[in-house]
């Protein structure tokens, strides 16, 4: 059905993307539009009438499927890899020069509606023309060539590239930025700013007491939540509690580990019921908070995601988050919102604690993957004293925040949050849809924006589900232990939240 | 003196320096050998009348000051930065643009010989040509538009990519690679490796009893040494023992701290004394083994750099570091050799455990700065038994592997090692001759290749030379408590290390 798009759309026919002429490209969009007609008119899938589709005329129009994935290709690569490196994690081998948009191509021809987008880390789709075009930018030259060691030798548009991208979606409240390499390093170090913070202004004044030793390294800790994820480095990793492998013979700090609420959806149906759960937890928080300072290792902060993603895509109220904050605040914790995974607008905000309806959301909040580089926006009062405490040889990377001034350009310029929110209505409810055509498979489907995502019947259905999905053309992941998530890029439109539901209706439809 | 070249190599004369035609590129040579024979012509200074120049075309020929460094353009940008963030360790800020090679040029149009090289990180100069290209290539678009997830979904040429680039420079006895963003996440992996090689290889079979809990975050250690200095994320930072301003408020773990060798220079004068020092050292280290192994803390792995270089330059011999390596063997933990700031070809050979002259150095080999993104080396047996256990989203960037094998290229083909040798010897026997020459100020001249140090008399006269030698058009960097450190690019050569002695000579003589 799909041979005469696969033909024209096929890798090599648009090998020479950048430079297809408009012409051309109206050729495409005609063929285009006809084909989706086509798919509209077809009877018993899921489709939804009301899908209009507006086409990038650098994006394909659909998955087309030549082998099982991984293919031939990519499993002859894999081992290869498999003599350098593990490759139990690997999936497949991309073709990235031939990815376009929200389709991702592999290594055997196959191409994929991508809706995992390299773990929730690509914002604008492959290969969008703005990037192509920073990259040949001779302006921007140096800036790929020379990086610099921004701690003690920025470039001199340092600052005015800072106000320009970063500090121009900084927070609320939040008039100052760290910029790191990855989320790791962004939370390590946001760690540390509320560690150096704390003894500063809390620890002075109320437990000096408590630490023989001066200088030295405090007993201090961090509080998060079961299910949370921060990161796998070791000061990370005593905050992550999502999956055992994770942690499993790493050495790790003895900090406090609260429940977080384990709602029931939809939210709106079960108000009452997530109240007392989210109000159980909260004085869970706050008991720990008094016992660790209690046994001589005070909590410095508090670390939360505004949506529990690796941990399961774990949901709680805006209410919750800032009685939390308030709790923090009462017993002199810095709050930091990781938003690594939520942040950059796959919510429909651009931060997802902006749902929260506070201008005073947090001390602290992080970010890394769509925002292409790491880094942390925080408080006045949590910058350090010194320089150097925050401190290593790269610090982040600007050429990375070039990439980012044109995401955020684009975001602005085609509405990309309303999108998100537009498209992420559809998604959502599609899939409301599906869990009730197949309630024995489906259930408690939720997001927000795209940041969405449904359960499986148990864990085995879900990985199946997953692989039966990827081979019609589809690539999903999965987080908690049970649930598939969505991570689409920010140019994720509703026809392709439709071209999803149908093809994930098939699956369903056929899963024994 | 420099007026007539400084006007030919104003910023502005050069800034269409791609496209300078060779006619252009040789008026400028004539003129800059002319001068450069000016400079050997003057008689007061430190000058070998042996040094040969050879001139890169795109190379300056020698510092040019124009303010005091930091010039009033570097100070009002600090001024701004600082409404962001902490500036205590700004230095100044850059023309990244309008450096090239050894010289970096800053945002006030000073331009300085850089022996710090954005702390040992610009392997082959700034703006080199060859890294240039690459940025420009067609072919290397997509490298830099589309950053993987490496873990999960590699590009098709990453196995090509990984064994054409890192491990065609794989230290001896090591097949197998983890790349990795940056320094600290890479020594957070290694770290992590360890463990968890030790957990399956040795703790199984004679230390089961000592965990209650199973599976678990068992209570392994990690042995470090005082002065070493492994980067400042938690796990890192618990490695660390440098200065205290890096730990200072941040809690840390128990892990082992063995003392490391304090040796008298030149090695060859002090050999008893040193061979002493070394024993008593490593008789330490396996007490601290052992210790920790009482205490129900086992010390899964021994980390180490080949030369301390945050801490001091502190060297060792290869007697020490085999021996070490041995005991680590003896006691059942893993030998990890961190060349973050040693590796590269900077000591003359590609990583500095070369000069131990053993086939089999270590278990793990970690790297990052010059190699341009971070990543180690493992034994097979080091390999994690699955998926997912040593991960991250990004695990590396391929868009710096693009430019290592630029760099590798480079090296090989204008055999920078023997380059870096020749240039530090240079160096160093021109230390010594300004150590005998300013006994009061200057001591201990030590180094392998470039990687060079000297004291100061104390930490104040230390701080004092590098600003006075930098107003003068070097930049340089300390380490330790009073010793200066020379971090040149690759491409430093002999006429720069006699530009450098030249200018300190002078810095020396005029000091009170």
């Amino acid at each position: 059905m799909l041979s005469v798009l696969n033909h024209l759309y096929s890798p090599g026919a648009v090998k020479g993307r950048c430079s297809v002429s408009l012409p051309m490209a109206s050729v495409l969009l005609t063929f285009s539009l006809r084909h989706n007609l086509r798919l509209v008119a077809s009877g018993c899938r899921y489709v939804s009438k009301t899908a209009p589709k507006t086409l990038s005329e650098f994006e394909y129009d659909a998955p087309s499927m030549k082998t099982p994935v991984p293919g031939p290709k990519s499993q002859e690569l894999k081992k290869q890899l498999g003599e350098i490196q593990n490759v139990g994690a690997i999936n497949f081998f991309c073709n990235y020069e031939e990815s376009r948009g929200n389709y991702l191509v592999d290594a055997d021809g196959n191409r994929m509606l991508d809706l995992y987008t390299q773990i929730s880390s690509v914002p604008i789709g492959y290969n969008h023309p703005a990037l192509m075009k920073a990259v040949t930018n001779p302006n921007n030259l140096s800036a790929f060539v020379n990086r610099p060691a921004l701690g003690i030798l920025p470039p001199e548009n340092f600052p005015e590239k800072l106000i320009e991208t970063l500090l121009s979606v900084a927070p609320s409240g939040m008039t100052r930025l760290q910029t790191m390499a990855c989320g790791s390093c962004s939370n390590e170090n946001a760690f540390k700013s509320m560690f150096i913070w704390y003894r500063v202004s809390v620890l002075a004044c109320s437990y000096v007491c408590l630490f023989k030793q001066a200088p030295g390294c405090p007993d201090l800790s961090i509080l998060s939540f079961m299910g949370g994820f921060h990161g796998r480095t070791l000061g990370c990793l005593a905050t992550t509690h999502s999956k055992v492998i994770h942690k499993l013979d790493i050495p790790s700090l003895d900090w406090p580990i609260a429940p977080f609420p384990r709602l029931q959806y939809p939210l709106e149906e079960f108000a009452r019921e997530n109240s007392q759960e989210e109000a159980r937890c909260l004085e869970e928080v706050e008991d720990l908070i008094v016992k660790w300072r209690q046994k001589g290792k005070p909590v410095a902060g508090v670390v939360v995601e505004p949506i529990q993603a690796e941990g399961g895509d774990n949901h709680a109220s805006s209410d919750f988050f800032i009685k939390l904050r308030n709790i923090a605040r009462k017993h002199g914790c810095a709050f930091h919102a990781d938003e690594v995974q939520t942040g950059g607008g796959a919510t429909g905000k651009f931060w997802a604690h902006e749902h929260w309806g506070t201008d005073d959301p947090a001390d602290i909040v992080s970010f890394s993957k769509k925002m292409l580089s790491g880094g942390y926006y925080h408080t006045d009062e949590l910058q350090p004293d010194k320089g150097y405490r925050i401190f290593n040889t790269w610090m982040g990377d600007p050429s990375k925040n070039l990439f980012l001034s044109e995401v955020l350009n684009i975001i602005r310029r085609e509405n990309l949050l309303e999108e998100v929110t537009r498209s992420g209505k559809a998604l959502l409810q599609g899939l409301y849809e599906l869990q009730t055509q197949y309630p024995h498979l489906l259930s408690r489907a939720r997001g927000q924006g795209t940041f969405c995502a449904i359960d499986a019947r148990d864990d085995v259905t879900r990985d199946n589900l997953l692989l039966k999905t990827r081979d019609k053309g589809v690539l999903l992941g999965g987080c908690g232990e049970r649930s598939i998530r969505f991570r689409p890029a920010l140019v994720f439109k509703e026809h392709h939240a439709h071209q999803f539901l149908n093809i994930f209706n098939d699956v369903l439809a056929e899963y024994k």
